[in-house]
């Protein structure tokens, strides 16, 4: 049984090494090369690991970790989209589900199971560990943009108050990061980097 | 006290991306891309998350993922020792234990010794989680070597015994994992992909 579980362990590892080739539109910090999937995902558990204590609610960590590590995967088959693609809509798509069923099934029964659990956990938002989860997704990026000239902010021409709509489930996971956030956001429009109308 | 705390993480968070600029000398999966201390810290995390279940000891799993997420940050400025290098040992150098307390010091006193301690308790291989972290850190590259056709051993021409003496770290932590390492050596020498003299 720890044998079998283990083979189908192993091609689970040799299958998601596939995410390191999905690009972001997101730059690394202070650099114009694009960050990949993995990249972002390890960015988010360090996040996470470092910045729980700023979490409005008490978490589980390493559920956060987890859903943050694994939150991206079903890209392997669905590709990233862009969160401000005005054509297709950034959401737990029917083409994403179906990838975490075919990436995750590559486990052990109740391991997929646990796993695409927590990914669909994650695409929820409802609980507290997945409010802090996305939090740590959506402030990553303003950190990059912020430190990148404005980064996808000004190569896309997005304008500020679409930004604050999508950086506001900050809040929900963690008000003194979202206190910060706002801040950043409103320097940005002074500093030229973020247009506001 | 907490926005004090949130500018340091913040400090900390920018510094580590640069930890996606380190070059490891094994490549991707099927590639001839090298991979980064970000890629190989990130597959660890997972490999430590699903096969977490074949650690001969109980072991406290977000710990473990901690040690592994950290373990190469001290590299951001002592730079990546290849395993096999012949002249310049794979220690815990006094070079790295500068560059922990310069990274982790970004961070508020109580966390930065936290993670220090963390990364010197993986360094150490003592407890029964760092036996399990650097059995994932030995089994991640093996399985990316007899993926490529004996990748970095053929590369630098290593010999059987040498990667023999450094994959044996594995048996400390996971007796069916080593099991299953010590298979795929054997069949690497048989398909001439590990020399054997």
């Amino acid at each position: 049984m720890k044998t079998e579980n283990l083979l189908k362990q192993v091609a689970f590892i040799k299958e998601i090494d596939k995410l390191k080739y999905i690009q972001r539109r997101t730059k690394l910090f202070n650099s114009d090369r694009n960050e990949n999937d993995v990249e972002h995902s390890w960015h988010l558990a360090m996040m996470t690991l470092v910045l729980a204590e700023h979490s409005d609610k008490p978490i589980d960590v390493l559920k956060v970790v987890k859903m943050v590590l694994i939150h991206d995967l079903v890209e392997i088959d669905a590709g990233d989209t862009f969160i401000y693609d005005t054509t297709k809509n950034h959401t737990n798509t029917e083409e994403e589900l179906l990838a975490a069923k075919r990436i995750f099934g590559l486990l052990p029964e109740p391991q997929a199971q646990e796993f695409i659990a927590v990914w669909e956990e994650f695409e929820e938002g409802i609980t507290d560990e997945s409010k802090f989860a996305r939090a740590m997704d959506r402030f990553e990026p303003l950190l990059q943009n912020t430190s990148n000239n404005g980064g996808t902010w000004a190569e896309f021409n997005v304008e500020y108050q679409t930004v604050y709509n999508k950086k506001k489930a900050i809040m929900d996971g963690s008000s003194s990061i979202w206190n910060y956030a706002e801040n950043l956001l409103n320097e940005s429009v002074e500093k030229g980097i973020l247009r506001k109308e």
